[in-house]
């Protein structure tokens, strides 16, 4: 996240960076809440996210994971940000119709910003936990 | 990773694994070694890999180190593998040609393989690393 | 963990198993609440558990995510379980009179169960939050 | 790590360093080798590292893993270091008359430092790798 726009980010600017990610925008990611330290990317899902067997490849949870951090963290202390590392563990294979990750700072220091985050597969019946996520964000 | 035919894969099978899945197909990877409980993965890097500021997106990177592990695992057990969960960490930006990741199984158990993973920014000067990583792959 | 009783383990059964740990007691860990899925494990603080600069060392804190989420999934599928890794991010430093950490089962798989904790700094003032981790853990 | 002294540190500073730490001395740990972003620590076993079943307790793996990620940061860049995080996959039980700990920077940054670190089990026969790791060291 790399905007020239000062902190604090609303959601609109936002979700301007992140319609600016050719990535995410292949992924088809769009960003639903943004500020206070929290995020939530959702992605509507279809055949391209899948793996060999029809249920959603595990690098399209990453890359949730990843983005959701990292927005997180921008949400919290503005955008000059990068993910220094991140785990994810995945807990229940996905097949909805959209994955939702939601991602909130556990702290946000003058240089490092922890934060961790709740992926879920949702369909018709509501969401179901898929894998969680934590991870150091810098500050540039 | 979840083919039919039984183990050990040879590179052959395992690249129409690969190309079995859709969203590997959009990001573009190739399989490039895989045997004896290594993997090597392979992504031709464009501006669609890209997040917004021109350098590749942190979900490229995570998405190769999740698939190399469980690949890697794949070329030591099997096809009936699953990844339980993995952490990276990336230490420096992508921009080269492309993106290599290199994964190698650590330990082989019965019912777990535990993987690690180094990843190259591949540009004409060579490889530079970018990101590690290490997981637990599950058997089925 | 692995005792010879059978599951559902009572908190004081799984008190006797932290109790036949000898680094345990060298540590000085209690099990101060077990059952459904959650465990929460304490360390009265003293000098002992300090790093070079008076602060507690890392590694104590290190010990407390590893055990409260080997216990917690013990509390959900019983005693026959052994940790596969975890990651754990430190987000203040400890120097209080107790650390407390607080596990809690994800999922409980069949063969796997996914887990997370947040650590506290406890003192006077009451609790701050010092770390989080979340791991994997096998059943046997 | 936090001494007075300035950088590079040698391996006498660090391991006056580590002498500090009471909780390094409750544990036994020596350092065997320091320097150019290398570190290794080493832990005499005996039964006060056991578990339950006369294993080692996997807090002491993890206790040695977290503290040779921070030295070998420590050998990169100076004693002015802290980890903000780290994973560890344990691959083998340990149940030998040494633990033996080698940690590497994978890369020095002007803020952050990647390191892993692999673990070992040490007896007559030799050695057995029982665990790896992998961490982000902040400079103060």
């Amino acid at each position: 996240m790399e905007p020239t726009s000062p902190p604090p980010l609303r959601l609109v600017d936002a979700q301007r960076v992140l319609d600016a990610q050719p990535f995410s925008r292949l992924v088809g990611a769009t960003l639903t809440a943004f500020g206070d330290g929290r995020a939530e990317l959702r992605i509507p899902l279809d055949e391209r996210h899948h793996q060999q067997d029809g249920v959603v490849h595990g690098g399209v949870i990453s890359y949730a994971a990843d983005n959701v951090l990292t927005f997180a963290a921008g949400a919290a202390v503005g955008p000059q940000v990068w993910t220094a590392g991140f785990s994810i563990e995945f807990v229940a294979r996905v097949s909805g119709t959209a994955l939702v990750a939601r991602g909130e700072v556990v702290r946000a220091g003058a240089r490092l910003v922890t934060v961790r985050a709740e992926l879920f597969d949702v369909d018709g019946d509501g969401e179901r936990r898929c894998a969680i996520a934590q991870g150091t964000v810098a500050r540039r």
